[in-house]
């Protein structure tokens, strides 16, 4: 249970004076800035030169802070290595698609699989970790800083040995590799491990199964590197430690969390995008079930660097997205960054204070932030995020097989968050579920956009369906295997048999005049679609018009106490959205869910629970102000006032937490 | 003489189970598939370590497929060299215009002048030939796979040190070089052949001869590959070779086809752009002027990869494709591909049956073409395609000086198929000729969009003109010299005197206002014009407004039995459209030309000739329906009513097949 | 003083036959060509192998035009090595950002800081310089072509080492370096200069230091070369020296001219964008401030490449493009080229005779051109344009900065053409001031886009300001330091305290709904903005709206005799330009400007003053006409006719010379 919330902002006092870095504490102190993240880039200032590491500074600035009520999280500075490991090793250095090695400079330039990489990044890491892991003041740590957000699967010829390495793991024989991966085609096949390439340069696509596995490859590689660091510092420290992610990296973010004590994410969504910054804490709240997230970056007002910037806050959006992140479950909330960089290139990014030492454009709204942490601070630690009855799969993986096979320039993070978006602006209260999830406490789960389907989610599935629960599978969700091939048993494998229904044809539905009719609704079809005939299963929707007129597009199947429902396309366009809202709309209704408010759109209710009772946090995100029905009269704990049941207004970027009456909803 | 229609499919039996083929082998039987193309990426099946050939499996195949009554077409692996050849030999693939060297996997990926894929190229293709070359149901040859559809010229130094051997031959001494490239501009002259560099990176554009002839080079590289693997075939078997190629690939297609057999094309032609699509049978049919060709890939429902798809033809579209096809001259109608690959990039394809056995969206419209096949076999095979009596002339090699010299994005295709559209919808029957073509029996010649136009074709054209027939030249024609240089004479060279005009100016008429009038339509002028003084010849278009007022865009000149007229700049947006249609009606009419009707846009009349009488095939290609005016009475063979002369409607997707009363059009 | 006006042409005769030479020569004097530029690219014809030079042609072709009567400028013919110095030696050439390495061929190939190259072409140099420099007809020399065109800061090597020199002259210390560019960031932090990286490949951005640094690197050594060509000239010969020379490529033009005779550019503005044109007449006349300028190279008729072209002009317009320059400061009106390429890249670019040597398109407009030169002569030679009151600061640093930093893709050429079109459509006679120059004789002075302010340039504009001027600083000026860092200070550093205000906020305006007012106007306001608190100014724009609302944007200080103006925020959008026209108009005004008519946008008047008399060139130059008012009457100097005070009216393309009755204006 949490019991404070945090207010901080990332911290680089090595750039600065001594007299700058006690003025910032000051300012800190005025602006009730609570922590401080410290030391992600510092590398150079802990180990000026190879071997010689002095952490003196770090453990200075802890303790000063710590004396003036500030705590401290720490970093490990793995993304910059200095210019003594970089400066004449190309072989150090990542390599990217292009075939292009880096050279010093920016970050994220060495190969993080680098064994020397690897070796020095430990040796740094184990010094702070002694150094500053039992200090007071210390809270947490962060390890190194956005994997994998500048650059994505490394193609260095250190990476090719681990990448054949990881192959032979994974297949034992090369024959079983060229099977796996129908690698026949093409006269691709192996005869050796060391033969395979890494997905370079060719004249047209290469392999599916080589892309995509490369990118799993890169995946567990990185969160192998975030579990050695974590290691070190456990022997340490006692501290929770965490990393700041995001669904924009390329990693897979179930699996790195897996080893990690708590959940962190950066943001940087503008006040226009409010969805994008919703989704991040609804996902990130059910990383590590139960242990409250932090939101490690957040500009006070806009991101920028030399290149471009973002359209800064408007004034008041900043305290309504910290309210709605603590309400949703977060412990903290960091801005990046405090003092304006005067040199590098994100000279241009919102800051607290300017790099002259005054308040920014977006200082007032940072105390605006501080003031409503305060008031309900006392509240969040007495409640809990409501689970929530609906449930949404979130996979990386499948953002890796839609990278392979984008169908049409489809961007898997628009796809998931239109989706997400058509459940919350219809005032459900959701989770997004890393596709991992337990599923009990859920009635309902939609699992689109997922290309491949594990045996063990669909177990899990199956289960959940046969307690009662009903699974919404599609779009584009089961036509591949594991490697990326096609089933050769039925077209969407064994979900076939379980949805009860015959995958007839699968094929891109854009351009083909095909409307589809489910829930009294006609709506354009679209993307990659398949459709069915329905066996044990009825159809909900038909195709008219098209290639398969009158076929089904929507199916559902009774299994155990619950439905499995298949959703073999992409409605689109105006009335596409409204169908997808009458299917979402009819299912929670079906299984009976409870959580849901009829709050205005650009307006969200955050339910909370406490001992026996239930708080609502309602906030107005869009600046246009906004209502909901309470069903029952309340407390409003900010203002100690009775409010009645029935319609509440909210302002511009307004924010009420009711205690309800009774424990509903 | 074709004595049978062909109906097939491209089969890929070595990525499949024995049980699979032979629910395969049923399923084509079912659908009238009575030919498949094999073996063309086949090459690790046939060789999986150097050395070790074994072609049993595929002599099974055709075996068995033989006595299935399904005759087989075998091909050369060549586009896909297996993993021994590839691995560890940058030095063996091909190198892009990026400097790029390309790894294993994907096609095309070696390079094809490489002396080593060249000698494994010839042992692979004696061993096939030799072990299929007289097995019965081996009814003909493909050689590789479209040659150069996923690559350009290669820029490895293999290819350097050819590119110097061809050049010495083509111009004796560097001398020579110099001065036909004009290489003193810019100082670029060379010492000697060897210094001669490939047109790789420079600061700006490299010489206009050194691109266009480095195209040239790679144009005949790989025919002479092509010609290497038909000599050697011909030892061991009979059978005709062809190569299935396209306008789309970096090759110059007379050449490539000069000594093989029979043509052959790929098609993914969407069904709204029926124009490409017939473009290539009135093109293909003259490449091996009075052999038939085959269309040998094109999709029952849509092209795709991983990272697009076409749209679906509607149902009934396919039938229509195929009956237009062989009314045209195809022999053949085949699909790509028989079964949806599982593994691969291509996944997505369309196909005739899935991965997992069971009939596509397509499948119904593949049973249309067989049951339209088996109708009109005995109506193709007792007649001809009747010769057109206009031709447009067609090169490759004015392709290479438009990718040297595009002008303002200029794409030869585009240009190429928008001129013949106008053709087409103007009812007129036409043959696409390849610029050596024969033009005897023909009464009007359109060649515009070539830049140079070779003294062979000159004279020819020339006695065309002399023996009756009109010539009309441009727009773009004959501006540049065979070196790609300007002419120093003439703005046109010889040209200028043959159509008895002085060349006055060359500019881009685009933006400058210039409307030009003619044929009682004023129009916008636009692309890189010539602006001629009619000396011998009498202006029949002239400018307005714009530099150069009054002055002449079109002429006509009498040249013994026939007319040159010059058409100097493009008409463009809707009254272009509008002139030139109406400059292709007035030269129809004034050539005499009687192979012509009023068919609607959209519909088709594809005239055929046996002994004595003429058939009609009329297609309703765009799905809107169509009607012609009959000349004279008929018999329509399918149903074999009697028809009478007037207007004649056509539905969605109709064909119908008329044999007219007397031998006429 | 100006004795004579030149009216010149490229010309290569090296390219062609003494025939044809003499067939040129014809011409031009019938054309009224009375001087050529030649030798740019013709190394390979000096000095066709290494060692071997022979300048016995171009000798004689100067001896030739002489006895003609032709003048001569002869180039140096470094940007085309010939193939003796490229082949085999990549690490002679230029490598780009890429990383690619130039081949042989197109031109600006090789690395100008190569040692080998400056040792070649200071002996090409020297020879050239013998041979040719003091014979009769030989009139000046221009150097090389178009430094830095098509290549930017080469990346190869050897400037590596360099850059390592040229740091180490500008730090002293890398601590001095690390310091200045605030490396410790990102723990860029370098050892020794050995290891300091050129910007290349970086999974994100490199520092703005490093990043800026490189390119005034660049600046300074394409400059050294330029400088090293000329020092051998002047020892062999006594005339003039320039380079042609344009805002568009990657040079320092103030630095580049500092130590040439005199300025000289290249232009191919289309008809439609007259104000490029204009802009760079009123800025190349202030690089040799007192010395007529050239325009070294423009088209008669379009520019244009194998691969685009630009619009020809209109009949008319080259005639006034050429009065207007020689009425603006232009002693020469020069062609490329004279006979249209045969070869190369550039055949279709627009010539005054064509390859086959004929009249272009664009010849009569050359005629008008030699009409007009004859005519206007004596006035041209008996004035000297008169010096602007309003001048506004140019700077190539600047365009350095905005490319290391471009906010959203801010473009520097069209922001400052955009900025001066609002001063020249005003009817304001106008200066182009580069940043270093004197500011003595002007009364308003305008320095928008420039971040980065000089002390020495903040220096000289507080004296103008204290002694009486106006200086109107902003959009985007003042907020960088010289290492393109942030202040530490102030916002705007020590122009803070000279404006008398507060920088208090500085983010990008774009987005936020801000709305400016000021002169009566409201406006949008746009990009990266700095809002102001008036300390010892007065606010005269405030904010609407927005973030910082009733804050000020503009800002006026009375210092000394004059003022300084703060705009800190750029007006965007239709209101925008209003607001800017009347911020222009204002100070225009407040500063007593009367060099000021009211002409019509479009047609311009260009003052110049003789002995104790003024002279009106008054120019249509948008092909509509327009008029002006005469403020007193005057003598028309071409038809020798009285013109009354009051509107004067001129045609399409019709220009005016008005001696004033008196010296006004």
């Amino acid at each position: 249970m949490t019991t404070k919330l945090y207010h901080g902002a990332a911290y680089y006092p090595e750039l600065w004076s001594a007299d700058v870095i006690e003025e910032d504490i000051q300012i800190m102190k005025e602006a009730g800035i609570n922590v401080v993240r410290i030391g992600e880039f510092a590398w150079s200032r802990m180990e000026p030169e190879e071997g010689k590491i002095d952490l003196g500074f770090f453990v200075d600035i802890i303790k000063k802070m710590h004396e003036n009520g500030i705590d401290t999280v720490m970093c490990t500075p793995t993304p910059t290595p200095p210019i003594w490991f970089t400066h004449g090793h190309p072989e150090r250095m990542y390599v990217d698609e292009h075939g292009h090695t880096m050279d010093h400079g920016s970050r994220q330039h060495p190969c993080t699989n680098n064994r020397y990489f690897r070796e020095k990044a430990a040796i740094i890491t184990e010094h702070i970790a002694k150094a500053v892991g039992r200090l007071p003041g210390l809270i947490g740590w962060q390890l190194d800083n956005e994997f994998k957000a500048h650059v994505a699967e490394c193609m260095c010829s250190g990476c090719k040995n681990l990448w054949h390495q990881w192959l032979k793991q994974r297949y034992g024989t090369i024959e079983a590799l060229n099977s796996a991966w129908g690698a026949d085609i093409w006269s691709e096949a192996y005869l050796s491990f060391e033969q395979v390439p890494q997905p370079g340069f060719a004249p047209f696509l290469h392999n599916s199964s080589l892309r995509t596995n490369y990118q799993r490859f890169s995946f567990e590689k990185i969160a192998e590197f975030s579990d050695e660091q974590a290691d070190i510092i456990r022997k340490y420290s006692d501290m929770p430690i965490t990393h700041n992610s995001s669904v924009m990296f390329h990693v897979d973010n179930e699996r790195l969390f897996k080893n990690l004590d708590f959940a962190s994410f950066d943001t940087y969504a503008t006040y226009d995008n409010t969805k994008a910054y919703l989704i991040n804490c609804d996902l990130w709240r059910n990383f590590k079930k139960g242990r409250d997230f932090w939101i490690m970056e957040t500009s006070p007002s806009h991101s920028a660097s030399l290149e471009s910037y973002a359209v800064p806050h408007p004034n008041g959006y900043l305290r309504v997205e910290a309210v709605a992140a603590y309400a949703l479950g977060a412990e903290a909330f960091c801005y990046w960054l405090w003092r304006q960089q005067r040199a590098g290139c994100e000279q241009p990014h919102g800051s607290v204070i300017s790099s002259w030492g005054k308040p920014t454009v977006g200082f007032l709204n940072v105390l605006e932030v501080e003031a409503a942490r305060k008031a309900i601070e006392p509240i969040i630690t007495s409640t809990r995020p409501t689970q929530a009855e609906v449930g949404m799969t979130y996979s990386d993986i499948s953002k890796a097989f839609l990278k392979t096979e984008p169908h049409r320039k489809l961007h898997h993070r628009s796809l998931v968050t239109e989706f997400y978006n058509l459940i919350l602006t219809q005032g459900i209260h959701r989770d997004l579920l890393p596709e991992g999830s337990d599923l009990s406490g859920y009635k309902l789960l939609f699992t689109p956009f997922l290309p491949y389907l594990s045996d063990e989610l669909l177990s899990r599935a199956e289960a959940f369906v046969r307690a009662g629960g009903i699974w919404v599978v599609g779009p584009l969700s089961g036509g591949r295997t594991e490697e990326h091939t096609i089933h050769t048993d039925a077209g969407l494998g064994k979900l076939d048999q379980l949805a009860g229904v015959a995958t007839l044809y699968t094929y891109p539905m854009d351009g083909t005049g095909t409307m589809g009719e489910a829930f009294g609704v006609s709506s354009p079809l679209s993307m990659w679609s398949a459709v069915f005939e329905p066996l044990e299963a009825t159809a909900v929707g038909t195709l008219q018009q098209g290639l398969a007129p009158d076929k089904a597009f929507i199916t559902e199947r009774r299994l155990g106490e619950g439905k499995i429902v298949m959703l073999g396309s992409m409605p689109s366009g105006e009335q596409g959205e409204v169908l997808l809202k009458k299917l979402i709309d009819h299912y929670t209704t079906d299984a009976g869910v409870t959580q849901r408010t009829d709050v205005t759109s650009g307006t969200i209710v955050a339910p909370r629970h406490g001992n026996g009772f239930t708080v609502w946090f309602i906030v107005n995100m869009d600046g246009k102000g906004g209502k909901v029905t309470l069903p029952q009269g309340g407390l409003d704990l900010l203002s100690g006032e009775h409010v009645p049941a029935g319609t509440m207004e909210l302002g511009r970027y307004e924010f009420r937490t009711i205690r309800l009456a009774a424990k509903t909803i």
